[in-house]
């Protein structure tokens, strides 16, 4: 695999055509998908004093493996299912030669997404981490190998894997966020180049950063607020070195608990995370900022949102509160959720927001409705009236993250 | 404060007479609710040699504190603001005279239940933790100590606080879990005594227990199931020594975060409880056990119902699940969600079930509805069927506990 793979010449320029043909316009726009860097991300952008540290793949005769600065870093199978059956889904790493090739190609991804019907996807990595995690650890070691990562991997999403059709793949920067001062800075350079949200862990105290009520926060959540570029905040992305353990809390990988019951609860696990940002007063601050919850599912903010509201009601006066009104009030504004197939969600819908929940595909990870979307678009949200179909698929999409129609 | 304090001659009297002009009809019950332990359980009850190191309060000036075996435990004053307005609620520890009465003294606590219009209390205690973590803890230091301690809680909590109208007050045991078989023999004596709950941490690894698939388990989940005592998984029933800092996981105390968080999410924690409960097979080998998720709230079960039955559909092969069936089924078979105002739950309570579901007024923590129980009864489910509502607020819970009407 190498960057001529990505093939920017042909798939590109056909789907130009193709939206140029009939005016740009979004139909289906997923805002949860995933690349697996390719090889070849750091060693093609590093410093060359830094290359030899820098990640690059080794094979273990079973896998593909990265290696940083010395130390190993396995994907999980999971993370690249695309394409399979239930019954061939894995948790062992794999080579990249037994991935679906839309895991890291782009020209392939493009494919991927036409066979599903998909016009755009918003894009989170495996190796960086769902919120850059993994150099925010690795700066604790070597802070410039660290930023030197962060810089490649935002150049490489834009530049080559997102360069091959800017309007369909769409690239979301991670920060160097050890360093709150620079991480404003390359969010605006990130900008520059094309990216449209800003990742950020939902749980910063797990990289041992200050908490969001911190004023040391100020320069990069106002550059988000004034720049219009959301803050999407993954599940899981507040793993970090404290790992599953603590994140996931009593339900890590050392709990004894099932693997079945980590799976199934990963993505309610961002109600702390949606919790500590509104409780924090990150809303109150910064009116105009859009937080998205991404792959947390829907159905259960409904709820949440009125158990906030009671909380709020009931304790604010002894926590001295931080908000000026109900917590809802703020989610309603400026949050928003993102599911993939969510029946409860969709029966709640009125009480989260119809402008405020966002459909995703999760290409290639396990939950991926990929090659189904539209299937399973059809029956789940096939009742919801025209304009809210369109608002859940697409629209809101299109407004959150300042994609171009013509 | 002492025992004669509970003149269990005069209420208790009182509302037996009620009950039997009118032939004992529940329509009002609410299954979490929770004793203030008062100062002479233990002291009263265990054996001589025992006393000294035996839970005792000592003052602290500001505040009642239990020593136990030369350990502070500070009672959260949020465990004890029934009847205080909102602008008074305070985590700081009381002394036993600041509590409204009916916290530690059951002759109050009934004249507090006719004011709100309840006919019957499940009960939980503080000291001695959710699930009885207080002595599973203890046991660690003294097993001899923390076994006392748990039979001198259940006999007091049965035969004396409850005995003041054991219709209307409700026990539930706790057990010496640090010995699985010794506990199933203490949940046959407790049976024997009236108790009509056992409670147990849904998440053993905190307290080192072994796994719910682990055989160990077997003698007490079969008594369980047999005696057709329900299981009650209170949140914070997983609370013990490794704290809320690994049992809330990422929101811990620790953890940098507004306090509103904690309390916020304190419910929805019980998702990881569901799971582990469900994914670990305990329903499928014990098919007639009842298990209640208490305090959880029920408006993101409908949610996280459909996400397990979606995660055992993906992910069955390779984790080698337990079940034979999508987790759902066993739900609806068997298990419970209970709940104080939760609109959303209960515009989704044919997700969840029907017979599924079960109100609560939590007194005396800071979520009570007391006094305005009928009141938010009235304005949250009075447009409920007849017979649904029923079932909710006092139906369900005279079928799962197995209440006796006449």
């Amino acid at each position: 695999m190498n960057a001529s793979d990505n093939g920017r010449d042909n798939a590109g320029v056909q789907s130009e055509q193709r939206a140029s043909a009939e005016g740009r316009r979004y139909n289906i726009v997923s805002v949860d998908d995933h690349v697996v860097e390719p090889p070849d991300v750091f060693q093609d952008r590093l410093p060359a004093h830094l290359r030899e540290r820098g990640p690059r793949v080794v094979s273990t005769g079973e896998a593909d493996v990265w290696e940083i600065n010395g130390a190993k870093h396995a994907i999980t199978g999971l993370s690249a299912m695309a394409g399979r059956s239930f019954e061939e889904y894995t948790p062992k790493a794999l080579r990249f030669a037994e991935m679906r090739p839309g895991c890291h190609n782009a020209r392939q991804r493009l494919v991927d997404m036409d066979t599903d019907g998909i016009d755009a996807e918003l894009l989170f990595g495996t190796l960086a981490g769902l919120a850059g995690g993994t150099f925010i650890d690795l700066a604790a070691q070597d802070a410039e190998l660290a930023m030197a990562c962060v810089v490649a991997y935002n150049d490489w999403l834009a530049g080559e894997w997102c360069a091959e059709d800017p309007a369909r793949l769409i690239p979301q920067c991670i920060l160097p966020l050890w360093d709150l001062a620079s991480a404003a800075r390359e969010l605006g350079r990130c900008i520059g180049i094309g990216h449209k949200a800003a990742l950020l862990p939902g749980l910063p105290h797990v990289f041992d950063l200050p908490p969001f009520a911190d004023p040391a926060w100020g320069p990069l959540l106002g550059a988000c607020e004034e720049s219009g570029v959301p803050v999407a905040l993954h599940i899981g992305g507040s793993i970090g070195r404290k790992q599953a353990a603590e994140t996931l809390g009593a339900l890590g990988p050392d709990a004894g608990v099932p693997a079945e019951t980590l799976v199934a609860s990963a993505p309610l696990t961002n109600y702390g995370v949606l919790a500590n940002v509104l409780f924090s007063g990150v809303p109150v601050r910064y009116p105009q900022m859009k937080i998205v919850s991404v792959e947390s599912g829907i159905g259960w903010i409904g709820y949440f949102l009125e158990r906030m509201d009671w909380t709020y009601e009931r304790h604010r006066f002894w926590t001295h509160s931080l908000l000026d009104e109900p917590p809802s009030h703020y989610f309603r504004r400026q949050m928003y959720g993102t599911f993939l197939v969510d029946d409860t969600g969709i029966e709640t819908i009125e009480r989260i927001g119809i402008q405020n929940v966002m459909w995703e595909s999760d290409y290639p990870h396990t939950d991926t409705t990929w090659p189904k979307s539209r299937e399973l678009i059809k029956t789940h949200l096939g009742h919801l009236a025209p304009e809210v179909l369109h608002n859940v698929i697409a629209g809101n999409a299109v407004r959150v993250y300042g994609l171009e129609e013509s």
